[in-house]
């Protein structure tokens, strides 16, 4: 049984990753830290993680940047894991995750879905057995409200194949303003906005009269949710160290 | 049986015009018209159109440009019908194409698929049905070697959707360098380049929990060598006039 | 300002019609119908139509066949406009739905989507311009616990399609068993299950060398609902007859 | 330098054998064989193996099951690499096949395309990954003359995951005639027939909320003759043995 504390419990991503602890049996969530600290399960909402009543056995973050360096302070103290599923931290911030790994096991990935993290698998093994004798463009959907574009993932999917190809290949995000054909070292990449699609990302492989696409798609945040409690009890026995998907790929 | 004359019969789109002629029993190809007089069937192949041993019941044209001023003075004279596949005129070639269609019968169209013109009207029923409601977004693919973007079809497709639409949106074609949510106007264009692919339109209607999607894929060039020589048997019977695929679809 | 009854208010699909009407300022939910009678929102639950305080100006029915009778003497005896959702009737229950239709006004569907509805009307639209030209299939994807297949959606889709074309054609669900060519007479049903899809349908006109696909995907049942209350607010001012999704697309 | 003999010269799979070595510089075709002896390009068609003029480096078989036994006894007794890339073997025919290949290097697979199978290795990656809480299912596309059903690459890609789960898989094809939920042990399998289309293979991975679908596309014959063609050069060189494009992906 892994007991597993919850920063952001109150926000969309805390109901949901208590949603999916709560259908499993081998983990339950004893405790939630949020600024607001109404009660919504049969846990309890502390403000900081200094209130906590008892050291957990893994703590998962989906909360905001602003909560990282109060969260790293518990955590390297009292030696309890912790699952980063929060997004947006700055290269300082960066550093310091990687610097607390050196201590306690720090799971730190950009996208939590089982899939997505198959997916940049699968692309990686897909850019090296076919090298530069297909084209690559990558397209991602989602709706309408999304502030960022490309999304994290699309850009997370091209530097895996990227990396792949030796860094030879470069990034458009728009033709339109220009007359010439394609060259080699492009990655095309396209950010579709619409009603309230979740998320889904296609791979292309496009060669001579045959293409492969390589797709994921989202139907609901409950995905992350479900990968981030995977990635609790996964880090849960583990020694210090930065873990991410591939891991539990 | 309608007699049909291929100008630019030695380019690619001339030799699939009389593939597909060829294989029917309503038409026939009695000459071509081409720089290079190459023959490689059985009819005769003339520099220019003056040079014709006898008048056809239509010319089908996949020339260029460069071409228009002697076809149409000759289709004027000879009062005979003319099919315009080729693209890529100048506004004032459109202006003469137009004013010749006023004394013979003209069929003039950016993409002479049926399956692309059923397409746009499709495109056009499910925008005045949504309305605003839903989000619209096109995406087209192309081979790498199409030096245009997005492809002329795309934007076909965008125009017809937007006229629908009172003319409310405006199209983007990159998000990458800004950071704010799709806003209710954008009509967003999307051009993928790869390998060989032939021509694939997609026209995304994105709302609340739905998503239709209407999509052609074309696989080969005959496809618009098809909706040409459709063009021509329905046009030979015709007053004269501006005609396009509607007519057909 | 149309107020409606629920019938099946403590069903996934009543709490979903509830979601949808509080989030329209011209309607609102004023109470429910369920064998299960615990409130979860602002109004009450009863039993049967018979305890209703008051009459609704129309009646939104998720429940189940067995509903139907008592339903239908409430309506009729009333004069309540009955928006009918749910399905799985008999012959018989259809028979008793459209006599009651020459009284009160009823809305009877087999999908409540609008997007749904929208894609019927374009694939009678393609099918009468594509004629026999195009080979028809029909590809529907939905969870793993769905017990009929194909979907009912799928079969709407096929059946208008056919209805368009003289009903020429028969449906072909296996073609592992035999060996040869597709008949021009045939519409492929294909119902594909896995995970949790809500539910996908595609339409797919294959001729030579282009293929049009019509496809509509649900991420919800919102979007059922948001159908429903639709309907239960144009049906609101409506004359007796009996009413589907045509009207409003 | 490879020199090549075709085997089955004059028909459709033979042409574009020819047309892809005449585009490389590292092979070219010196005879082929074929019942029908007519010459299209600059090498002799010859009626048996046993007329050659000499010893080619390797021999592409794209004829039929019949040919099989003298094409055997020529390339067992000249010490001949064979690709062969006909199939509908008999089970005993395939036995002699594995047989020689103790002799001379064979090349045998069901689908000489690179993509094929790369998507063979990909699926089965994602598979051994995702396991039983995803939901497998394949759908193939192919045009309307095609007798068989699923194709023979649908076949090769469910074999190939079956084989990774422990062949704890059965196969269904029809879901109409029965109510009932999904079993866990399905893979479904689902053969569309339309128009012209060359062939498309969907290997879909259904799970809660998620679906990765791995698709390949292919737009003409050249991209089978381009692997058969690359199997040739790549068999030149090595011992005795069997072979597959698992050797080249």
């Amino acid at each position: 049984m892994t007991n597993i504390v919850i920063c952001g419990a109150n926000g969309k991503m805390g109901h949901n990753i208590y949603n999916c602890a709560d259908e499993r049996d081998d983990c339950r969530v004893i405790a939630g830290i949020d600024l607001y600290t109404k009660q919504y399960a049969d846990f309890p909402i502390f403000e900081t993680p200094a209130q906590l009543p008892e050291k957990p056995d893994v703590i998962i973050d989906f909360s905001n940047p602003a909560s990282l360096d109060g969260l790293l302070d518990y955590c390297l103290s009292t030696g309890t894991p912790l699952v980063i599923g929060a997004t947006g931290y700055t290269d300082e911030q960066i550093a310091k995750i990687r610097s607390a790994a050196q201590q306690i096991p720090v799971f730190f990935t950009f996208n939590m879905s089982l899939g997505i993290n198959l997916l940049v698998e699968l692309a990686k093994k897909a850019a090296s057995v076919l090298g530069d004798s297909f084209d690559i463009e990558i397209v991602e959907k989602h709706h309408n409200q999304k502030i960022d574009a490309p999304s994290g993932t699309a850009i997370m999917l091209a530097n895996a194949v990227n990396e792949t190809l030796d860094n030879s290949k470069h990034y458009v995000y728009d033709r339109h303003s220009r007359r010439q054909k394609r060259e080699k070292s492009e990655i095309g990449m396209h950010a579709i906005r619409g009603g309230t699609i979740v998320g889904e990302h296609d791979v292309i492989f496009a060669g001579h009269d045959e293409v492969i696409t390589l797709s994921h798609s989202a139907a609901s945040k409950a995905v992350f949710a479900a990968g981030a409690v995977n990635a609790a009890v996964f880090l849960k026995d583990q020694p210090a160290g930065l873990y991410d998907m591939s891991k539990l790929v």
